[in-house]
């Protein structure tokens, strides 16, 4: 977002005006594209409303703008005016494409965590900069030479990366692969992607847990899927209904996230994980494991990963350095039969011609130092003191109020509210007090649950953030 | 590819059946998937073919493979056996999905360079080692701090980086922008994923040069699109069509790469620059302008951008670090509206949640340092080097035989073969004697052109490449 310079002798709506003017000429805002109102640009900008109604003044004396009524302002038609020109239709081109746009929920938060850095955020899926291997990587770069790594990388990822990857995937993880099955990626939403792109059809059923990982839900929607629910419960997903769902619709795919399930906080008990797996290969169908949060169980033993009591290739593996190390590297992997890894690297050649080869050599260097599993350790440490003071806080501000799961690792509080408080409406008082939390609804869920990532916040942000949130929830319990 | 280890105690024949053994029992290859022939993996692996047979024998005698009749050597179907499992059917998901695989012809390329060091390689798009700035970036690593970096970045791309490209793009292309109508891309390639995912849907006509960039072409096959070719001569893309195929078909985007064009290395005229320009405002259609070699010009001054030029912002801008820097930092930008930018970095979230910020850094350092501008020049100079070597070789070696337009910037040598050769047989010819050439086909052109990268290859080889190359296309030429 441009920024007003206070400090200038121009008046605040002359820079309204000459930012805007810049705009349009520049081809930026086309002819009949909306201005924001002129209340919402005077928040945007943090100026007074008239400020805005004097600049939009001078841009429509100008006729460069107009007012439409029943429509707001809009850039005038004839703004770069001239005879014959035409301007192409680019609200139609928007509004066109493959991949639809994602749903107003997730751009509204984003929108809104961009404009201001007074807003908690416990809504995002990441971990908050205090847990960052700042140290480490400054370490890294420091030390090692990058000076063979300005090519373009290898279509399956830079090879040191791929073999440290299956080292690690088998000793952390209990996964056997050679370093021919493994993919780099950049991160689980890639991976994610390319899965559904390359693997699967429009009309294709798949079955995902319910509630489940809100970015991949759009983009199965997308994709054309035909998308089937596995109810959740405290033990993490049921698994018998894959056969009748198999019977009537011909599942193709089934999706998991068994350690600390996102949103639940689930762990997928061992005898579900056993069942899960034979209906699989009595039915011949793939499971694609997102396994985000593997290294992130507060118990010293993480929980075995599906991957790795797979005895007939059945399982895609997804694996990510974004809940270890740093969202900010953009590095992930998936583990799959070696066609299934061909098939993949050569769609991602045709999408973005591969990933950057620097982060790659930095998240080899990691894995591989001797500083990987104390940061993996204090992750953990972390992770279970911001759970403890979200817990005690949401105790003490909102007593009976809503009742949870206790995660036993991850990133992710799924509340239950006991009161008839839309969780939409709740969302957007806790955004007037300053704190972005997700509705249960963006997850697919029923009515009623909230998700609050206390991964995210820095520790002494925790206590406001549920105070915000108690306020919002108690203002809106006393107007049912 | 996995390497034999010729120190070893254990047999090579036996260090293949525990390799192959291993990738079966970790579902790499799965049930009926098919092994390479065996003069082919001895080939591969650079040992006898006695020495595969005998690994095989003895896989057969494990009862793991299988040879069928007419389909060569097989995994068992019941390698991994057992009662009532069954193994997805994983060629069906290989062959299923909406992104189709890339042509053969391009896989076939990647991995004969993937599989040997011998090739000479003026195949690839990209820049030899020899012209990356290898000591710039490591003293960017070496100097400024990465201390800010590690979380998600902003869906639009670093910000720093935002602001300096728009800064760049007006300094050096002419191109006036602000930050919030740049998006950073993870190159050429993700801008035009991006455009053809978002803003085009199946059914919908376009028209672009004639021949044109490989790697668009099966882009836009899969994106259903209907491709209309404009011809191109020694001036560039000749846009009087465009009026024509859109009243017959309704163009919805024309794509063009006006500077040192792809693969044919002509300059748009600029004459011709005003009538497409023209035309495309006439009917209002958007442009697509790929500047990749904006600044490989050998002149001092480069050929402006289209986008300079435009006063009605009907071009989307497309720019790339590959071509002055390092195809390995995978970075571009796009320059559009701005709501265009709004809907493609949402997009590109839903793809892979963004780029890593590490590359992006580095690139904003790079270009705002004192060193790009003697950089850009450097490459210049070698790419100018190097097309007279290559120019100079081929006249020395195929006097005649071969005629081209002599480029005056870019990567690529197009040449046009003068003897009834077949420019496939010429590629396979070559490729046997360690020289990987692209057919004209695969740009879409009529038959007998063939395009050279003398970018690639370090100097000393050029001479060399092209004595192969003369050599297969003697061997040809006197076999019509």
């Amino acid at each position: 977002m441009w920024n007003l310079n206070r400090h200038s002798d121009v008046p605040l709506y002359r820079q309204i005006v000459e930012w805007i003017e810049q705009r349009i000429t520049y081809g930026e805002l086309p002819p009949d594209s909306t201005l924001p109102s002129e209340r919402k640009l005077a928040e945007q900008l943090d100026v007074n409303r008239s400020t805005v109604v004097q600049a939009y003044d001078e841009l429509r004396a100008a006729g460069l703008i107009e007012r439409v009524r029943g429509s707001g302002t809009r850039v005038r038609s004839n703004s770069w005016n001239i005879n014959a020109k035409r301007t192409p239709n680019w609200r139609e081109y928007i509004d066109g494409g493959m991949l639809p746009p994602s749903p107003p929920f997730i751009r509204r938060i984003r929108d809104e965590l961009r404009r201001s850095d007074e807003i908690i955020d416990v809504a995002s899926g990441e971990m908050g900069a205090d847990m960052l291997p700042q140290e480490e990587i400054r370490a890294i770069l420091r030390d090692h030479s990058f000076d063979d790594y300005l090519g373009y990388c290898d279509p399956y990822g830079y090879g040191p990366l791929r073999e440290i990857a299956a080292l690690h995937l088998s000793r952390s993880r209990g996964i056997q692969a050679t370093p021919s099955s493994v993919l780099v990626t950049s991160g689980s939403q890639q991976s994610l992607y390319l899965i559904t792109q390359c693997l699967l059809s429009p009309g294709d059923a798949i079955a995902i847990e319910d509630p489940s990982y809100c970015y991949s839900l759009p983009m199965f929607r997308s994709a054309g899927l035909k998308v089937f629910g596995l109810p959740v419960d405290d033990h993490g997903v049921i698994p018998e209904a894959i056969a009748e769902l198999d019977r009537k619709h011909r599942l193709k795919m089934i999706f998991v996230n068994p350690n600390h399930h996102n949103p639940t906080g689930t762990v997928l008990e061992q005898s579900r994980r056993v069942a899960l797996l034979s209906l699989a290969e009595r039915f011949g169908i793939p499971i694609v494991e997102d396994d985000a949060f593997g290294l992130n169980s507060f118990a010293a033993a993480s929980p075995p990963s599906l991957k790795s009591m797979d005895t007939s290739g059945i399982v895609i593996y997804i694996g990510t350095m974004s809940k270890v190390a740093a969202s900010g590297l953009r590095i992930g992997w998936l583990v799959a039969p070696q066609s299934i890894v061909d098939r993949l690297s050569d769609a991602r050649q045709q999408m973005d011609y591969g990933h950057s080869i620097v982060p790659q050599k930095i998240a080899a260097h990691f894995i591989d130092s001797n500083y990987f599993w104390k940061h993996v350790d204090k992750v953990r440490d972390v992770l279970q003191l911001k759970r403890d003071r979200m817990v005690s806080a949401l105790r003490r501000e909102l007593p009976g109020a809503i009742d949870f799961h206790l995660p036993q690792g991850g990133f992710h509080l799924w509340m239950k509210l006991n009161s008839p408080v839309s969780e939409t409406k709740l969302q957007d008082e806790a955004m007037k007090r300053g704190v972005a939390i997700l509705p249960g609804s963006v997850f697919g869920s029923a009515a009623g649950y909230v998700r609050m990532n206390f991964a995210r916040p820095c520790a002494g942000d925790i206590e406001r953030a549920i105070e915000r949130f108690a306020s919002a929830f108690r203002y809106l319990e006393a107007r049912p």
